[in-house]
């Protein structure tokens, strides 16, 4: 591959010529490269999952936790699944030229803001290989170019996945330096990366606290950063008691390894003692660790609940773990959560459509649930076919970042002569 | 006042405490607190001229330029233009709980995507008063707290209206910490309002290149700058020549210290000879100095065009200056747009259908125009009743910052038990 004999400035100037061709491509073109990729992905899967054996044999991986191994691991059929990513996004409308406003102003001028791609967006990100395709994907209907930097123990799995997205992207008649992979060797690459001014005009770092703080600490291009989750599950007095326990335990147990699980639970003081233990006991049977403040350890009897200390909860433990509060009162609820939670998901469980209004209304937050998990929050079950990541900040996107967050407006006035009196 | 005596952090604390219940508060509550607004700036006219003489008197202003000096006026049609903006504030949609998205997700989960506000808006500006109330008018309306931080030499005339606008909102039983001004004296006041995490949720700086800098070397809180505009008028082979003229000069002449105001004047190679030395004629008449390129410098005939150096085609003049290039083709005009812009107000003047499709297909900027000057970038001219400021950032919000760019979404999911399997 030609990629790696570039410089970093140039791969990205390289995206912004593409990008200024893609931006402007008709939808059908776009729908053709990530038809092409889906067809290529089914037709090379072998391939592909030999260069990832071989990642997975080289040294680089012998470090890896069981957890890194596994995300770095791909199965015939996660490039099946792959594929599928692709066509359903494809199958997904081009947020490209969607018309937000469209107005007759004063001076006659027609007026019209229309959705525009952002230009070459920056994605860097850890272990698993599917991020390669599935954020390619999000960008090249979205008219974006797209500059990656994977981990370096899975280089070999991601040059062959953008290999092929850009052999995708040449059938289809549309630049190939719409996805470039970046050498993830470059230790000094990130902090370049992240200052290609007037290039990038996004940067996304997907990854936990220390890859966050590294790009906060050099980057001059704009960042939106996929961040943490230190999410509340609510059980309110009105909770349905067998509804709260499957609750708190699919939001906890299901994968507690994403930003989207549980990390604490509010008991109600009205039900704490009634309905408490019961979802202790549940959460320590499914090998959850379980601290609490002091009337949540009175609660545990026969199970195990240590001592929370002040910092857990401010902490996102990414773990089968989980720190349990008594709180008086739906407002008592809202604050604790507006003070130590990251504003990524937070649930209640209630019967009650006043308190649910009241925690929907006061709980400051990307996605706020009544009765559901927080586990909910994702670009593929919010319809959007898959996602960059989850942004937890206010400005541009909060939630799922997919492709309409990868857009930005142009307003377009066209007129007859009007000028400014 | 009570204002001056609280730090910043306090303020700002205040402001979070305040916007919780702004942020909820209905619409007609809102309302009415403008409408108090607008009526006690009519029947308090007089004491702010006061203020405002006080100001103008004071050695502070001794040192402004004739346009701050102009700028930091007020006159009773001035006051009145305030009221009226307010009212027309008032007149708009209430962009909170507007609903963004709704859909039955794949689990029968009720998603639905609604505007909320962002919390506590900081404005740091300069010279004019007016700015007090047309902020305060657009973040009471979008549920907003806001922190003001205006020039010292206006301190008094900032301080008198927004009084005023508190005492309206008192009256409307809503939070008066929802408008805070702080004391404008305090030197290192922007540094700590720039850092104030958490709690205040965005930052827009008003201002010239050296505010920009200013705190973008110390901020941690998002910003949103209210940016340059280096905004260009490109005359197709296709212009009619009077619409041509009259463009050009109203974007350079009609106010050229605002933002979008033309600064640079393209030519096509086509009509250089033609129509170029009629409208730089047209624009000396009104006293503009011209700089050009070597083709440019050819069609001054009698009128004086000096050299343009490289850096006059980055440069924002903010006066009755102009640089003029002659370029080749639309291509050319886009090319030269997007290598010396900075993503303003772009407008091409021409009868051919296609050159403006492309101009306004090439062109990367907040506002793109065919045929109109570039002077109405502008939030009231948008229906947008006022502007904070003009984005010339992709991110968040590009163009005129009103009432919708203050506001971020929740994604509300209301179910019956879910769980994700």
């Amino acid at each position: 591959m030609a990629i790696a004999t570039r410089s970093i400035a140039e791969s990205c100037i390289a995206a912004k010529r593409a990008a200024r061709t893609l931006g402007r491509a008709p939808t059908a073109a776009k729908d053709a490269a990530l038809a092409a990729t889906a067809r290529l992905l089914d037709e090379r899967a072998e391939a592909i999952l030999e260069a990832n054996a071989a990642d997975l044999a080289d040294e680089r991986a012998a470090g890896l936790t069981d957890a890194l191994r596994d995300r770095l691991t791909l199965t015939p059929a996660r490039v099946a699944a792959m594929a599928e990513g692709v066509r359903v996004v494809a199958a997904l409308d081009d947020p490209v030229g969607e018309e937000l406003d469209h107005r007759t102003m004063a001076s006659g001028i027609d007026l019209r803001k229309v959705r525009v791609p952002l230009g070459v967006v920056g994605v860097i990100y850890e272990a698993r290989p599917n991020v390669t395709v599935d954020c390619a994907a999000l960008t090249i209907k979205s008219g974006n170019a797209i500059v990656l930097r994977g981990s370096s123990y899975a280089q070999r799995s991601n040059a062959a996945l953008a290999a092929l997205v850009r052999e995708a992207l040449a059938e289809a008649g549309l630049p190939e330096d719409s996805v470039l992979l970046l050498d993830a060797g470059d230790r000094d690459g990130l902090a370049e990366l992240a200052t290609q001014e007037g290039v990038v005009d996004l940067l996304i770092p997907r990854g936990g606290e220390g890859l966050k703080e590294a790009v906060k600490a050099v980057a001059t291009v704009p960042v939106m950063y996929a961040a943490a989750g230190n999410c509340h599950v609510y059980v309110h007095a009105a909770a349905d008691p067998e509804m709260a326990k499957a609750i708190v335990v699919n939001a906890k147990v299901q994968r507690p390894g994403v930003c989207n699980a549980g990390e604490k639970l509010l008991l109600d003081a009205a039900i704490a003692a009634s309905l408490g233990p019961e979802i202790l006991a549940a959460l320590a049977a499914e090998g959850v660790e379980l601290l609490g403040d002091e009337r949540a350890r009175a609660l545990g009897g026969e199970v195990e609940v240590g001592v929370a200390g002040e910092e857990d909860w401010d902490t996102e433990y990414l773990a089968l773990k989980m720190a349990v509060a008594v709180v008086d009162s739906v407002e008592d609820a809202i604050d604790h959560i507006n003070a130590h939670g990251t504003g990524h998901s937070e649930a209640i469980v209630t019967g009650d459509g006043e308190a649910a209004d009241a925690f929907v209304a006061g709980v400051d937050a990307a996605a706020v649930y009544v009765n559901a998990s927080t586990r909910f929050t994702d670009g593929f079950e919010y319809g959007m076919g898959a996602e960059i990541g989850n942004s937890t900040q206010k400005l541009h996107a909060r939630g799922p970042i997919g492709m309409r967050e990868l857009t930005t407006t142009k307003y377009v006035g066209r007129g007859s002569g009007q000028v400014r009196g």
